[in-house]
């Protein structure tokens, strides 16, 4: 499988996937986003990959949409009225293709993924280039990194999930200031503001992002991390803490004689574990959506 | 219009909004519940209103409920006995007059209010004058501010949403000790619990908070602003980014054909923006609640 | 009551509850999860008991699942399969002894306590030891403290609610981290995250966590303290703050007929107030789940 717009390369179980359209600080296109979609599926698939570094080419991690096209640039069929009712078919190729927002659908590609994604915020991260980094689990950044919330200033709005991720990290107050202000920060405004884990000097960003990922996987069981993975962002939206214990409790009891009787078995013989689960060696923990 | 318990000026777009009860540092009662809860609504739909900035006369924000009036202080009929069922029958004459709490009612109209709303917090901010802060979207305070969510040490409970809207703002536990302890804090305290954006001289507050409402709106997308305030606070409450991406798809579709097109027109132009969309150029978001 | 795996020591209206099985570190076993589900329920009720604050023996906290025993080590029934309909039967005595997760039926019982809940937190708190408290209100460390949320690197996944619990005190991106490295990190690690209110000197923790306790519930209102802690956690959770704010004013409807009378009265009185109703002078503020 090859792809235009980014790269996909796996050394040592991790995957470092680079935005990279040259000469346009790799900015978004509608091509970037079905790839994006995609790639998101195969990594979270490919039994090689267990963690994910996201990072971009050029000195730029990605300046937002791709403005310069003709038409309607966010890809949208101007030709359409939608209502709230039409948002129930998201399905619907007439809605798929003309309505919904491109953005989206790469937060929630990266939503669903099975295994731990690293954001390495490399110079600028701008519009839709910002909102698909809050998807990701941990944002680290190079200190020449400029993060932008700028859908104010050109009219419309946060897009990709962003109305859901950021003031679930940086809470509701900074969220907005954030999105009203839609100013281009630095990558110090953005980390004391909660958004990035840390700031490093630019060309340690990739070093660190990769031996980050190394610490969530070595020696880790597959279907355990994946159940980490979607049981922090789903059961921490749910209503009751009764609610995350059923499905805790399904993921403990088939962790427990899958990979758990090896972790076990090697704590007390104080040894390392050798986890052989596969990342579908898991319960149905939520009903299909 | 004319109001007994607060003033209401705007210049060049931004409302200052001044609680004012002399002799009582401006502390609540019913007929203020009332006009807050007119006044932003009346401010909602101002066209000469883009940003609300809240703030005290008198050296004060606002003391709490004025505990000297006669009968229940907090304005409610001790005649009735209304159950959870009953709750549900919020618009019912005896419920909403007898039985609502008064500070919710107003914490309600601020967080229906289409525009950012920033609390200029001077002096005394106790009980409802703490609490009225929360659903405003930042939150400044001069040095002289003394917050408290006392109502631990009345025998009664938080209100005013606040139970909503503080443990999102500074997380559960130090929602949890500040009700408990119910104590006036000072302004560097409830800055490091994360209540409060910046804490500055008294005589820059003002000028502060309007600088700020002023980075908010200029040269900014009515409609789009209204779409941010919404998605953040009730988005992020969601059970799933999904349900985001279904709200987000038609914002930012609406917005494409709206005001958009002059905000991508004049960034290619390299010109600022001149947008023209009406604030109540906006797609239904969410089913009527 | 007598208990094998702790101690119940009532002072002064603060219950101080220590776990205590001498030469485990206090490691967790069936029988402590049932004897925590048990005194917290007990601690509830108990009119001597104002606050609560849980404490280690033998110079740790709890050194997490007791992995010595023979068989299924987290109590579970491996002839069985449940799926996520059977979750819908938590009380089935089947599912309750054989799939239901130990650890959560613990965080359910302090989530559901009517007292304020204070971890002072010595030494090591790993596992279940770390997840179990999440639920309590404030969590308080002495330096000696190691904490590890380690279920990862037992092919296992995080329990006892703390999926529901860690990222709204730590936020989503912490909580993966944490959970995605399971490392055991000292108490400055874990305060930097957000994990802490503060971390103190080994033989200053038990005084400080009492006296902290001791602020909580002096010259309060008991239904008052138990309707803050219930309506904090739950009412946060609420899609939107018109549900909030349906509960509130039940809540201080009530209270305003209730002990707010004397909390008035004493304000305007200018003397410490006498509150007298009882912790089940309580309107039901939710619907039986």
């Amino acid at each position: 499988m090859s792809y235009t717009t980014l790269r996909y390369e796996v050394s040592d179980e991790i995957l470092v996937l680079t935005l990279d359209r040259p000469g346009h600080l790799n900015a978004f296109t509608v091509e970037m986003a079905e790839e994006l979609v995609a790639v998101f599926a195969r990594a979270s698939e490919d039994p090689e990959v267990a963690a994910i570094v996201v990072t971009g080419a050029h000195g730029a991690f990605c300046a937002g949409m791709d403005l310069s096209v003709d038409g309607n640039v966010f890809g949208l069929d101007e030709s359409m009225r939608p209502t709230l009712a039409d948002m129930q078919r998201l399905d619907d190729p007439a809605i798929h293709r003309g309505v919904r927002d491109l953005g989206g659908r790469v937060a929630l590609a990266i939503h669903d993924c099975a295994k731990p994604v690293i954001a390495a915020i490399n110079g600028a991260a701008v519009g839709i280039g910002a909102t698909m980094t809050l998807p990701m689990d941990v944002r680290l950044a190079g200190e020449s990194a400029r993060i932008g919330f700028v859908f104010g200033r050109l009219g419309i709005v946060p897009e990709a999930c962003s109305t859901w991720f950021l003031p679930r990290i940086v809470g509701p107050s900074t969220a907005l200031e954030w999105f009203y202000r839609a100013d281009v920060m630095d990558a110090a405004t953005a980390h004391a503001g909660g958004l990035l884990r840390d700031v490093v000097p630019d060309d340690e960003l990739l070093p660190r992002a990769l031996e980050l990922a190394r610490s969530f996987v070595d020696r880790r069981s597959r279907p355990s991390t994946r159940l980490i993975r979607q049981m922090v962002y789903r059961n921490s939206a749910l209503p009751h803490p009764l609610e995350a214990h059923r499905i805790e409790s399904l993921a403990i009891f088939y962790a427990s004689i899958g990979d758990g009787k090896e972790g076990v078995a090697a704590f007390l013989d104080r040894r390392p574990a050798e986890f052989t689960a596969s990342i579908d060696d898991v319960p149905e923990l939520w009903p299909a959506s």
